[in-house]
């Protein structure tokens, strides 16, 4: 093969517009770096007004020393910017949009910023290209949104522009990997520039500029719940999912989603989950962030691998100390990987639990509530079925579906929801806000989270419904009805149905469980504090300072 | 943070056990390099009998030099294996386990072994841990088949152990990352060991052991299929879908299976196609190999944008000559990416079509026939309907599903078949024969490929059946059956209720889609041999020798 094709200018519109662009900052340039007050200087003679641009920015780790001077463009030169961008997560990201440098978004996931975005679409200012699950996201890099810039984030880079991320290395890779091959421009931000890197987790010929950032970038510490908060209607909950859930269908397998629900469940393992004998039969392998509430089980035995999609702030020397439990590297720090985290999370785990703000009579859930555009973040992938999974396990198995001889298994996805909010607002409603907000931001279909028909079980505190085993979306809606409480859904309960419902297995309260109320008391977390936390990590977990309270 | 915690030796065993088999093999090793000859001495004395082997070798490029030499081992030494292998395709793969080498495999695809495959297991000398899709073979490496040892394969490897694995990326860099992140040890063959390599593909701190291959790795032109044996009947078929799918549903984002029925589909755009005033219109962001038969549409200006699971041998000048379409590096040459690729096939993509062995009247389908255990490679995942997709497109939106206001899109799964085969083999059968084959190798469910509900259109000669549409069982059973021509299950078709199916639209036959049986003639493709694909390329394409016929 000819190793030097004829490249015809028709067919390298890209690169020469590549080529083009990089020419004007080379004399900014030494080799590959940008000093740090050249910033925006360089940005204003990379970009081209209606640019697409991946903007890193997850709900952990911020390029935030790109976002921040991406904003401080002249908007008269560079505006109408269609950004492609994770999470919505920082008061600059909406500046942008405000001041015109951006018009267009396609994102997953608006927590802080939900208000703001829902108030930018109406005021005509952000236009949604469309919410996505994460890796959906990053796919369409691959098909109709390749980036022209990508604007990424990492821990240490060389003159060679090589990147370290450490642990937080997350959704980097992709993002490098979808503009870097398809003649993009890369500018990445650095804690610090150094000869010597630990170890290379970002090659330097797939990347073009790197630039010392002004302070180190910006890692929000989502996964971490402090143990204090946890409630005893928490812990009921807790104690349900694990003996008539993980035990049940002796689940082996499993992502927990953010929040205080789950963070009980991991701190009842050593605890409520001993007593029942399960170690070693139940929650071996995770898909998950370095959760610090994960410790004592860790500490315990229970868990023979986690595979993580992003790191934990203080959580760096501890998983450092745990490589047979992390993803570690021949450096010894974690390396972490949110798209194959996500992919394991829908074809290698038997099952995912998480939360929610509101959920209708079918069991279709969201989190976008009335004026808050809150996007999906991880939990439309990991809360649906993979229909491609060809692999058996008893979970999954357990849950077997179709007519014989053509059945499969289903995954195992549980919604756990108390019946009411803080202030009494209900969990369960007649109608989502979802639709409502949908229609309000034009979006072409209503920003569900979770479809109710993906929900194998729904668990509140009055017990659980196991939807899986349904006949009918009546039969559905009766066993959903049957555990919403006093809620617009639970009202309407039938006591008779819900008799029949417990006899056939769809709906099991506490007692069916062998789960005492009175026993659901905060004396059975393994850890009742961040500080015990501290403390079942002989002394490796490192808190941030916002969680000490000693 | 402590930058060196202390590592109790109770938490790295695997490191410890990483450590101490290095150590034996030290004395062989010049840095990271190994010597031709020493091959089986380090495999002796890195393999521990019952250790997990991820062995490169997917449906194209296989590090056979590897595998070969694994095979030459000593039984008595090095025996029960149990191997982690996407596509058993060679010989030696199967001399593994029928040397006592391996006992246990976790597969994909086994094509060209798949007889000797179904005889091994029927021996009692492969046991089938679980046949998958392979994103979820690679996920279960992050999860619960951590590999002890990866074989892997590159083009170019240096004295630190960076690789180069040119445009055969593939599967290297997930086995890499799934391997060398959980203390396991990376064994890469190379064609070729250089001071310089072209671009980095792997970062050599990822890599323990570089060898170079006495011979260049194997790889297979899987999906070069040469126009001269494409038959009318499958132009016929072609053209159905252009009219009946493509341009009815407005598909701008695909994938094509392997064959020559979407071949045929290739090769008519630019001829058919563009008759109908579809250029720009359908067909522009694909996620497939670099198929010689789409030369013609990309000269003629219908893809934007291709994003490939591999190589394809002989294409290498040609991808490199057009940056625009394909993503290739900053060196000139593609990156291929088989778990990207599938993300995107799974979450980006509007459609996926392809082609099966058998199907049933539900539309079950299996390439498993009897005697055969082909496995399943990337169709399962590819020929699901993913329901954590969040974003709308024409051809989804126009697959509307649900009640109002909670819809949802579906994607398109298009199956493609003639009713018979060569010899006079029906297609469409009572019973799939992989339920028997299943039962025979003692699998926990039928190795279906592609599950009927999953399915929305099937083609054949006869017509389309728009499954979508069905609004019960029976009546996708029957419009099934319409398009299944004299097949078992086609004819017990009912004549009336055929002409109800297609007024209601849920059968077309090709009339009622403006196509003329008498304009299905070869003359309409726009390469009639490798030839004349070569023709189109401007001379970019170099055919293997086994396709040249000039």
């Amino acid at each position: 093969m000819g190793s030097q094709p004829t490249l015809s200018s028709k067919w390298a519109t890209r690169r020469a517009e590549k080529a083009r662009r990089m020419a004007r900052v080379t004399p900014l340039l030494q080799g590959c770096l940008l000093p740090t007050e050249r910033i925006v200087e360089a940005l204003e003679a990379l970009l081209v007004p209606g640019d697409r641009v991946a903007l890193e920015g997850d709900n952990q780790k911020q390029a935030d020393f790109l976002s921040r001077n991406l904003a401080q463009l002249n908007p008269q030169k560079i505006h109408d910017l269609h950004m492609v961008i994770s999470s919505i997560s920082r008061p600059e990201h909406c500046d942008l949009f405000d001041r015109g440098i951006a018009r267009k978004v396609n994102f997953s996931y608006a927590g802080a910023q939900s208000l703001r975005v829902a108030q930018l679409v109406e005021d005509g200012k952000l236009e949604i290209g469309a919410i996505h699950t994460y890796i959906e996201l990053y796919s369409r890099m691959l098909v109709d949104l390749s980036p022209q810039i990508a604007l990424i984030c990492a821990e240490k880079g060389d003159a060679q522009g090589n990147l370290y991320t450490g642990f937080s290395t997350e959704d980097t890779p992709t993002i490098v990997e979808a503009t870097a091959f398809h003649d993009g421009i890369v500018i990445a931000q650095v804690n610090e520039i150094t000869d010597k890197l630990p170890r290379v987790d970002i090659p330097g010929s797939w990347i073009d500029i790197v630039v010392q950032s002004d302070r180190p970038f910006f890692l929000e510490a989502l996964f971490t719940r402090d143990p204090r908060s946890i409630s005893e209607i928490q812990i009921l909950m807790a104690m349900m999912v694990i003996r008539g859930i993980y035990e049940h269908h002796h689940v082996t397998s499993l992502n927990h989603g953010i929040g205080f629900d789950t963070a009980a469940i991991e701190l009842l393992l050593p605890t409520y989950g001993e007593s029942l004998g399960l170690r070693g039969n139940i929650c071996q392998h995770w898909i998950l962030n370095p959760h610090p509430t994960l410790i004592p089980a860790i500490e315990s035995g229970w868990v023979k691998s986690i595979h993580s999609f992003g790191g934990e702030p203080g959580m760096e020397a501890y998983t450092a100390a745990r490589p047979d439990i992390y993803f570690n590297g021949a450096d010894g720090s974690m390396r972490s990987n949110r798209v194959l985290a996500q992919l394991a999370g829908l074809y290698a785990t038997d099952l995912f639990i998480g939360s929610t703000l509101q959920m209708d009579g079918n069991g279709n859930s969201s989190t976008v509530t009335n004026g808050r555009l809150a996007g999906f973040g991880g939990a439309p992938n990991m809360g649906s079925d993979p229909h491609g999974r060809r692999h058996s396990s008893p979970a999954w198995s357990s849950l077997l579906q179709g007519e014989s001889p053509i059945m499969r298994g289903r995954k195992l996805v549980v919604q756990m929801v108390e019946t009411f909010h803080k202030g009494g607002v209900p969990t369960f409603v007649e109608s989502l806000d979802a639709i409502q907000v949908g229609e309000d931001a034009h979006l072409p279909i209503a920003p569900v989270m979770i479809y109710g028909d993906d929900v194998s079980h729904v668990v509140t505190e009055e017990g659980i419904a196991y939807l899986y085993k349904a006949q009918s979306s009546n039969e559905r809606r009766a066993a959903l009805a049957a555990i919403a409480g006093v809620s617009p859904i639970g009202i309407a309960s039938d006591p008779k149905e819900v008799e029949r419902l417990r006899h056939d297995g769809l709906v099991a309260f506490p007692e069916d469980l062998g789960v005492r109320l009175t026993d659901a008391r905060r004396t059975l977390l393994a850890a009742k504090s961040i500080e015990e936390l501290v403390d079942w990590s002989g002394g490796l977990y490192h808190p941030p300072d916002q969680f000490r309270s000693w």
